[in-house]
């Protein structure tokens, strides 16, 4: 395909559907709806997520290949948190017609190298003009019953378990909106790793096969980290009508982050920045003790479900007051 | 729900989605994803569309009672055209801090009131900022896998049938938009009954189990009309390598459509106005007889499929000259 300064206009509705078919399944494409078999006795598992041009992703910060990426991956993850496997995705796409077809194609081949890692394909969608730019994806899944993760499950007494580091998504985002604010000297492996995990995070769908290995009969509540860690340990705990207390010391943060900004700064970005699409996991003690450990040195328990209705956060070194956490920092719209 | 002239941004993305939750079935929405099951053996089918305020619809024309009715329906004709029953939609709105939250409620009664007709739910979807409306609908449903309608299956020979009247959709748009353009007097009924075919449009379930009530081994090709039967017929045909004739005088047509335009002008409404919802199914010629005469005098054998590769358009009272079907007068955004 040879777009040569090409833009949407040029193709008109029809032509840009045509094109956009060859990023999409062979065989579910071409009709009014995709037919897609689910396994026997698996659930159908559902989640749609919508980006909007200027509201949640800009060519100053993402090139359409990572705004492609990244809503793959933010739909996968949240396939992940509920304990699923993926099936397929449909991609809406609203857009002007001044758009360059290399920005479509880029779209696309984003979603497609994201969802290739998961054996994982466009399964259609739709495209019409909009004065603005918006992706709007729904991913499907599959999961046995028995095996759906939900945050209304915790119990006093569970094990929180985070997969991995928290804050480095919002660090990278740091590193590509003010660069000249970072004063430091670091090595640049670091810088790349930080932009890495902004711009080409991934879903946790290797969770999921440790977490049934270490769990007989599987009562586990959770769901992803990708609005904030904070907003995670609310939700669950709001869900399951139940309190945590969290270790502020044991959340992981990469050592690096701590060293470009402060620890303080790291700490906020790991509890409030979002997006580092982790899972965050309730169950119980030795259930977590032993998939911390198949986990590796990324994941840890983080604190404990109790029976209050508040998430307190603590600090094991007595050095940050104890506090009730408040999602009042937390980044809404309108 | 008291209003009371309150906007979106009074409420927040957060706020708004926990009221729109009211609109959702109870037991999928609240995690990361829903999770439905399909019944045994039936494939999942799965159909996107999207609606962009000022392009798809507009105050003038629409109420967002209206929007939300007219989105479920698309969605779920597709779903019929490919012999599928719905299960369910989810649905992913992006809009202005200024829009009214009653717009919000009467979108998401429209979406419901027409769903509720086919005992199907809102699972989920997502909310978010947008400086334009933006509806983005997913619609699920279930097909055993042997009674799928696909496009791609008509042969020469066989019967081409339409379930019911076309161009009222498009007349009550006319009606709406230029009500001062009509000189002639007609019945207020009429008026009434084309402006619902253009608001209150209904998907054609009904009509599938009139379908495999006539064929014992279902090899039916079809789609919808939505974007108009002159659409419909070239994509089949393109699709299944195959021409087709039409007879003109035996398209449905609702006698009022001539009466109030011209018969000229309601020929160009049938082909071309689109939105009418119907069924275009191809199948042998003794089954069509059947399914026509089991659908009522609406429906109609309009043609046949042949072994060419255009779609003729042919008068048999021989007053409009013999043409090909060509699609340049079908409307494109961009």
């Amino acid at each position: 395909m040879n777009n040569l300064g090409k833009i949407v206009k040029d193709l008109g509705e029809k032509g840009l559907i045509e094109r956009v078919k060859d990023f999409c399944a062979k065989d579910t494409v071409g009709d009014d709806a995709a037919v897609v078999d689910l396994s026997p006795g698996q659930s159908l598992v559902v989640t749609t997520d919508l980006l909007v041009e200027g509201v949640h992703f800009s060519d100053r910060t993402t090139s359409p290949f990572d705004v492609g990426w990244r809503a793959a991956t933010a739909n996968l993850s949240d396939l992940a948190a509920m304990g699923a496997f993926p099936i397929g995705i449909t991609v809406g796409l609203s857009l002007p017609g001044e758009v360059a077809l290399d920005w479509v194609d880029e779209l696309y081949r984003g979603l497609n190298d994201c969802l290739a890692n998961y054996n994982t394909k466009i399964l259609g969608g739709d495209i019409c003009y909009s004065p603005v730019i918006t992706v709007a994806i729904n991913a499907f899944g599959q999961v046995f019953p028995n095996r759906v993760i939900s945050r209304n499950n915790a119990r006093p007494g569970d094990a929180i378990v985070v997969t991995g580091y928290h804050g480095n998504s919002r660090a990278g985002l740091e590193l590509l909106l003010h660069p000249n604010n970072i004063t430091k000297d670091f090595p640049q492996s670091d810088r790349e790793n930080l932009i890495a995990a902004h711009q080409r995070p991934i879903p946790r769908f290797d969770i999921l096969e440790h977490l049934w290995q270490v769990t007989d009969l599987p009562r586990v509540a959770g769901m992803d980290s990708s609005d904030g860690l904070a907003d995670a340990l609310v939700q669950i705990c709001r869900a399951s009508k139940v309190g945590a207390t969290i270790d502020l010391r044991a959340i992981p943060i990469l050592p690096a982050l701590s060293n470009i900004f402060s620890h303080q700064q790291a700490l906020q970005y790991a509890l409030y920045g979002g997006e580092d699409f982790e899972l965050v996991l309730c169950l119980p003690p030795e259930n977590a003790r032993d998939l911390v450990q198949l986990l590796g040195p990324n994941a840890a328990k983080i604190g404990r479900i109790t029976k209050g209705e508040n998430v307190e956060l603590i600090d094991s070194k007595k050095i940050y007051p104890q506090q009730i956490l408040s999602l009042d920092r937390g980044f809404q719209h309108f």
